[in-house]
């Protein structure tokens, strides 16, 4: 009808309504005035109407202020565009009620496909399960479980958790805290992992009074990390024997951290502030972070950087494929994608 | 039938659903253990399918990898679930089409109400217009624009602009740039009148050469003001006059940076880092922005903070009022909350 209406071919029509390079700015002005005019739902849309598809995939996410999430979004949208499909996300601010409520949702034919990394109070998967026995394909990404059989793209957690130990290690660290968010999300128990492996590989021991969950908001999380630094402070060994620079300053004191989230940036450097403790001098850190801003802080943050884009973007393609294929087994297309180590002042 | 087979009354099933504080958490898992076993799909959204109502407000967004709109979210958050609703979030990417086809969707009964920011594209507003004839009520926040009789919720741009380059001046700032993302978006527009006002107030010419389009990807941007911060430093009357600390270095090369959008905070400072200019020391720098990290940049960022959380939840709650009452007058409730300067050490 649109195309007809300004004698031009269909595919012309539906390029200019995508949007897609091919078209001169003009024929899409044109296009977008008579589907005004005729108050046209573009085709893609329309069409799934039509075959029962709501030609959309649905996102889940813990949060929306990191930018890993940003990333991942940006490649997962690069393939589900090039599809002709929309996108919606939504949020389940790490609850596990919230999450169950939305897959129930998204299980009522809202959308063809979910993609979703599960929120830090989720510790089972049946709702999970309940939408992939609804036929709708899920893939799960960066926060996945192991317990169902679907794809997982993530980067190499526990690899990277090592990594970022050892640094820490290289650096003359001996009492490094570990920071999470969560006891039970895959992320944090494999990067977990990878920081036991590490002490331990050195001959470092593995005390459980270094690792430390922070909940709550960045105040609450600030507060937490403080008193974990002021372990060694203060106490009955603790004053009266401080020097300049020796080592009686807070020997028993953390020396290094590994913040397992990006979040945890902010309030790590705040804590050490507020303790007059200086990054690198005093305590060396390293955070799991996509920040574009790592390298402007002051002191510049040494990051693990996950792929994100290209984690969201494997994601989506695997989607698509369960969709397109019937016979596609996502229970054996999982892949992990390497993170990278970025040294900056901070260690 | 949830109820009856969990011998609970209806309101504390409907509450557990919910997550309400009210119910203890062994009661929320036994509704929820429940509620999986019978594949109950929760009764709001039951509820609103009988009505042909979605319970569903959607949110478009230009980007998503912005501390404001991640905390507008959360603004909006608090309200739509409050009321028992749920949040879709679509991305326009800055771009008209995308907004305009996200506009259609949400047109066809997917939402009961739209929360909008518009497109740096975005130069009118017909699909906006279209939706309210659909009766899906809308309601602008932060990017808004005039020529829609409905509710706008924004901060006091002009004022903001005004505020944020009269600092520069007070700090000895006398050729000041003004960096936008758009030409046409509201809130570029505004600030930069009240920047042409703050300049023409204290006697200082408002020259095109300063106000500074920024477009495409981070890098993009970094070029753009490089080339604007290199303005009289080479040229004919530039070369072999630069003393150490003299006003014969680059003294028509601007000293004072307003930076209308988060976004131009990364760009700006690695400019600033290529061409080896101090801040404060050669260039003020003050932004627009709600990043956590503004304390934590080297130097430390002076900003204009809007109130993004109030701004979000303000926008929702209007939203509500023009759902829940017929004869509710959107076009009349406007409201317009003020923002916040922050001084640190970039100026």
């Amino acid at each position: 009808m649109l195309a007809s209406a300004l004698n031009l071919s269909p595919g012309t029509v539906s390029k200019a309504l995508k949007d897609s390079y091919e078209i001169s700015a003009e024929t899409k002005q044109k296009v977008m005035e008579m589907a005004r005019r005729l108050d046209y739902v573009p085709n893609p849309y329309a069409g799934g109407l039509r075959k029962r598809k709501s030609k959309t995939i649905g996102i889940v996410l813990p949060v929306i202020s990191d930018s890993f999430f940003a990333l991942a979004i940006e490649g997962i949208e690069a393939v589900v565009h090039e599809k002709g499909y929309h996108v919606l996300i939504c949020l389940s601010h790490e609850r596990y009620l919230e999450e169950v409520n939305i897959l129930k949702d998204f299980g009522s034919g809202r959308v063809d496909g979910v993609l979703m990394s599960i929120a830090s109070e989720t510790c089972e998967s049946q709702h999970i399960r309940s939408l992939l026995e609804k036929d709708v394909p899920v893939v799960l990404f960066d926060r996945v479980c192991d317990d169902v059989k679907t794809a997982r793209v993530s980067t190499d957690d526990k690899e990277a958790g090592y990594t970022a130990t050892e640094h820490l290690i290289s650096r003359g660290c001996r009492r490094i805290l570990y920071l999470s968010i969560s006891e039970s999300l895959s992320i944090s128990t494999e990067r977990l992992q990878g920081y036991r492996q590490a002490l331990t590989g050195h001959g470092l021991p593995v005390e459980d009074k270094n690792i430390i969950l922070c909940t709550g908001n960045a105040e609450q999380m600030k507060r937490t990390i403080e008193e974990a630094l002021s372990q060694g402070r203060g106490g009955p060994n603790g004053h009266g024997h401080r020097g300049p620079n020796g080592p009686e300053r807070g020997d028993e004191r953390p020396d290094g951290i590994v913040a397992s989230v990006e979040k945890l940036v902010t309030p790590v450097y705040l804590a050490c502030k507020a303790l007059h403790l200086s990054i690198p001098g005093d305590v060396k850190v390293i955070c799991f972070s996509n920040m574009p801003q790592a390298s402007l802080l002051s002191p510049a943050l040494t990051t693990i950087t996950q792929p994100a884009f290209e984690i969201g973007k494997a994601a989506a393609c695997l989607l698509f494929k369960a969709m397109e294929k019937a016979d596609f087994d996502l229970g054996k297309a999982s892949s992990i994608l390497p993170s990278v180590l970025t040294i900056r002042e901070s260690t």
